[in-house]
């Protein structure tokens, strides 16, 4: 029996999966037992060149959800509206939804796990964290049995893309974001990549499937790349670090905390080896120890084989008339408040070189808590620059230790604050 | 409703897998919404200390699988004598199986998944290849919609573990083998592992995965790691490479080629950063690009995670009283012929260094359809060694130049001749 599939959006994605879903037919059939039948896709615009023919096209997206021949619905239009009310359209009608969209996810993950639910059919999203890389079904199935303990991904390839650049040829933030956008790797407006709001979204799906803990993806603490300096990329580096961009769910006595920001990676971690537009999720556990998961972090071919891994999966569980597998079971955890997440610390202070401006300086961290491990001076007289690492101190004692540096008057210029990862 | 979960096996895995079932019942349940119940565990010695308590303990296998309060039944035995009639035997009641054993998963995958699928029940085996790494759900489910080309593995963590202390510490292979034995990371007779047997099973089950092919594990070719020299270690690092033992299953125009043999990896490959006795498996298709999923391949702790993340897909199939995720289908496709299948070769040759030495070495290569890519040669007279790359060639004609190679009067040895990885 053939699975009727309706797509709603026909961008590089959804045009992608059309155009497998008709050519490969046959060789799906063969390899999964299942006969998946393209029937619909809604686009923008009838008149642009597609992948597949203009009879399987139309501009109405409630076309496609209603159609009774369409079994399940594929929804690859990205942002909230209207792509909320179609999938709850398409849930409450029985049918199952893949869907790539991780605002939508972020934002109403839940609620739409529960329509689901209700109507028992399934709601898959592989496509919507780390692009090709298998994700869901590892940290949901094959993970189940596991207390992860932390969830670190690089999940942005335009940051990853020029903090590669930033690091390996010296390049300036502006330079290295224009090359990015000339190669396709940013867009024309970027604030949603290098602000951390693309990757916040995908924190708050990791801290789901990894915790059960939906975070508020607004209130999730971010912090981009957009006022990273490449000297301090170079300082970091000769320290034997790499900086990468970090979208983190972590386990902690005080909930589960779920954030963004730029961090020091140790070049001896499996992720400081991540480069260009590659994306990667690494995992850990007291039992599993160490996994780390890398491959292509959007694109739409392998965004398609995810979409259609899914497809797969979702109309076996239809034909088969049971959802085996609930991806993700929503529980009552707590997130943790970021003023309490304890973290090491980078940082680069522009000083006077005074007798006792180093005392001044540990004063401040002391009396707030926080402890130095490495300190190194560059320079003399007024140009000199102070390069601190700490240990692990709470985010609100780091606070405080900054605030109290920039009252002083040694100290000209608090020039950077950088997190560095924790590593077991 | 509970579970009730039989253990064959109470070694490091076993016993591991049946302290986290009572120390952790209520937290699986909390996650998954499963109540697992251990039910029985066979050991061999009942007088040992375990990490369960006594009670649970049977010495005789078949009272385990027979039992009516055990659901389902986790073979942790190794071996195929008396594992293979045991899965039968619970099959055959209708008992799901999840196993870890990838010698009978080698032999008798095939008829092993027949039955289970004439029975409509599970049968599970994450953890028989990779350890704790997730890659049966990604392979099959993920990437069900991708005409995967390539799977290569870095699948035994005991010969990766002695490569990379050759590499690394320039040790020889004998003293790499010794400090293993030492540190628990090889067996005292580490026969299976350095001779690739141990690779090979786990390359059955890849292709296996990938492919559909389930190849004659006693026929799959395969060369250890024990006639490695430190010398050509050293050589290949001075050309940009690191030499792995890998298992390999590839979609050739011939059929599936599916190998175990040593490869000389380029430093910039993925596989190249993969070491000690970590694990990793390499992915390859024309829309998923690459991905690599690492992880540790061995322990009791991560391969008792993936056996209970098997459990509990199990346990929600056997509930929902319906097997949504045929794990193989194995189809008809051939295996290739190791005669057809090319690969770039690294050589050293001992030679004679008199003149026209190269010129008849090139021959050897030129008169078998073999081309030279790279070649050096270093000392002079009697004790000149000349290294050589070769451009890809088919097996039986690289064979017919080494032959061809050793009767020539120059050449005193072809001392060392190992594959070099294609990269595409």
């Amino acid at each position: 029996m053939a699975v009727g599939i309706g797509i709603l959006g026909g961008g590089v994605v959804g045009g992608s999966l059309a155009r497998r879903l008709l050519s490969d037919r046959q060789a799906i059939l063969q390899k999964t037992g299942l006969d998946l039948e393209l029937v619909k896709i809604a686009i923008r615009d009838t008149e642009r060149s597609r992948l597949f023919p203009a009879s399987y096209a139309t501009t109405r997206v409630e076309e496609v959800v209603d159609d009774p021949d369409v079994d399940l619905v594929v929804e690859l239009l990205g942002g909230r509206r209207p792509a909320s009310s179609l999938v709850r359209r398409a849930l409450q009608a029985g049918k199952p939804v893949v869907t790539a969209n991780k605002e939508l996810l972020a934002a109403e993950g839940p609620e739409l796990f529960d329509i689901a639910a209700g109507k028992g059919v399934s709601l898959l999203f592989e496509a919507a964290v780390g692009g090709g890389i298998p994700l869901i079904r590892p940290l949901t199935e094959s993970l189940a049995g596991e207390k992860l303990t932390r969830v670190i991904g690089i999940v942005n390839g335009t940051t990853n893309y020029i903090l590669s650049a930033m690091s390996e040829a010296g390049t300036s933030y502006e330079d290295a974001l224009s090359e990015a956008q000339r190669l396709g790797f940013a867009e024309a407006d970027p604030t949603a990549d290098v602000g951390g709001a693309d990757a916040a979204a995908k924190a708050v799906i990791l801290g789901g499937l990894a915790f059960g803990v939906w975070a508020d993806a607004e209130a999730v603490y971010r912090r981009g790349i957009d006022d990273l300096q490449v000297a301090d990329i170079a300082f970091a580096r000769e320290l034997g670090y790499v900086v990468k961009l970090l979208a983190t769910a972590e386990s902690l006595p005080e909930g589960i905390s779920v954030r963004v920001h730029p961090a020091l990676v140790p070049l001896s971690h499996p992720l400081a080896s991540i480069r260009g537009a590659t994306n990667a999720v690494f995992v850990e556990g007291p039992a599993i120890g160490q996994l780390l998961f890398s491959g292509p972090g959007a694109g739409g071919e392998p965004t398609a084989t995810a979409v259609l891994g899914d497809v797969i999966d979702a109309s076996r569980e239809l034909l088969a008339g049971a959802q085996v597998t609930p991806r993700v079971i929503v529980g009552a955890g707590s997130v943790a408040e970021m003023a309490k997440v304890a973290s090491r610390y980078y940082l680069r202070l522009e000083v006077s070189d005074s007798p006792g401006v180093l005392a001044s300086i540990a004063s401040a961290f002391g009396e707030n808590q926080v402890s130095i491990a490495s300190v190194r001076q560059d320079g003399r007289g007024d140009e000199a620059t102070v390069i601190l690492i700490t240990h692990e101190a709470a985010e609100r004692d780091h606070q405080a230790a900054v605030d109290q540096l920039r009252a002083l008057a040694v100290v000209k210029q608090v020039a950077a604050t950088i997190r560095v990862l924790g590593v077991e």
